[in-house]
């Protein structure tokens, strides 16, 4: 089985797509093999704002931020991932001669997840529990619809939502489902890409990069995360568990984005 | 090869998109096997507006109307069609137990076509070429795709924009892609379900409507047509040409739109 590679995409501010997609048109050019995951929370944060429905975020108990995810807000959610984004991925790479296939994880259920039932919510200093959240967290990836795919030359480009057991759409962590993606695929690595150099000892001082995390003390480097990073820490541990051998938290805004994680540039976890 | 029925269900304001699944969800149970394209005009007409870019129409010179698809738009297009309106029947059908993958022409290549390079418009009684239209029309489908998928147990569900030979996505009439796909895949039967009773002789008078057209008399039918049905009348005239034994513009608007479409019931071509 030819390896695959699965490449995380962050959908935040300012990520230079075209970048990233004109590196794994020659990366692929050459022989690689790839699915991409990616994000889409600036665009959904924009069509929220400009749909009159602006996002809103969860604070829990231990102070870990969310999106608040109604049904509004999933379908906006949908119309920026899905839609703008996804397509405009799929699009790009067609005309950089990859064969694209752009899926989320409703897709013949390609992330099949929990949906949190109860969120306990800190709200002007008091505790409520939101029952009604359509967040959730991936648990299976359908890997033969993945492999079916490649098989025959194409490449998927994957976004949230996903689908939980009950079969509702659900919001869902791109950097975690991309964890579990690249375990289901027995990729050698995981690419975790953004507006980052990487995990960062003193943040946000980026001469401060930690360079390598060995696999025994990746949990510990949770420690260096602030904010999305501490995600992205997580799934670098949850791929690990599953099998993948190395990870690389890795810089989008980088020339060649994909060529310089493959080549260790950013935090190798190994 | 088991036969696949080619569905094309309308995206026109008040279409009942929760009968059409819940009917395609027991026929496939039954046993039937199904591509299902969609459309999506009405979603993308409310997003244009909330979002400050009121959909406008191009009148060619012999007085064809189409909507002008600017980039804009085009973005706007994809976050109803491929985004809201997609992602929505992939999760019905999941809920009903059918394994639905969601697809645009775009992926893939599953609808390649033409863009049409130059439009003439009249516009306060003066022609004008509009040259950066994002329309055009599908000449060749991906069968491939869609077997591999329904070979796996999977049902396609696909929606404009195609991909045009240049790579741009184009805005192309879903009726007549629809047609296609049902010639590329031999299907036996391609229904075209809308707000309406089928083709009228006197429109809008529904107990004018016409049963039966004989395959000879197909392209004489078009004299009855108003608007939009113009565009199923060629579409059922293409598919007849591409070899599909039976073309029924039937009535979404039925308890089981589907099945009643299968029984006869709307405008058979055959």
């Amino acid at each position: 089985m030819q390896d695959v590679i699965t490449i995380k995409i962050g959908g935040g501010k300012g990520v230079d797509l075209d970048r990233c997609t004109r590196d794994l048109a020659a990366l692929h050019q050459a022989g690689r093999r790839f699915v991409l995951v990616h994000g889409g929370s600036h665009e959904t944060n924009v069509l929220s704002e400009r749909l009159g429905h602006p996002p809103t975020t969860i604070t829990s108990p231990s102070g870990h931020t969310s999106r608040r995810t109604d049904r509004t807000t999933l379908e906006i959610f949908e119309m920026a991932y899905c839609g703008k984004v996804n397509k405009g991925i799929v699009e790009q790479l067609q005309s950089l001669g990859v064969n694209a296939v752009g899926l989320s994880g409703l897709d013949g259920r390609l992330w099949t997840g929990e949906r949190k039932k109860a969120i306990r919510s800190v709200e002007d200093g008091r505790v409520r529990v939101i029952r009604d959240d359509l967040t959730g967290k991936v648990h299976t990836v359908n890997a033969s619809l993945l492999h079916m795919l490649l098989d025959a030359g194409y490449t998927p480009v994957v976004t949230p939502p996903a689908i939980s057991d009950e079969h509702e759409a659900i919001n869902v962590d791109a950097d975690r489902a991309a964890a579990l993606t690249a375990g289901a695929l027995e990729s050698s690595c995981l690419m975790l890409l953004s507006n980052v150099a990487g995990l960062l000892r003193a943040f946000p001082d980026e001469d401060s990069l930690i360079r390598r995390v060995e696999r025994g003390h990746a949990e510990a480097a949770q420690e260096f995360a602030e904010g999305r990073m501490k995600n992205k820490v997580l799934a670098a541990c949850e791929a690990l568990e599953r099998g993948v051998e190395r990870v690389v938290i890795g810089d989008a805004r980088r020339e060649r984005p994909i060529h310089d994680a493959l080549e260790g540039v950013g935090t190798v976890f190994a």
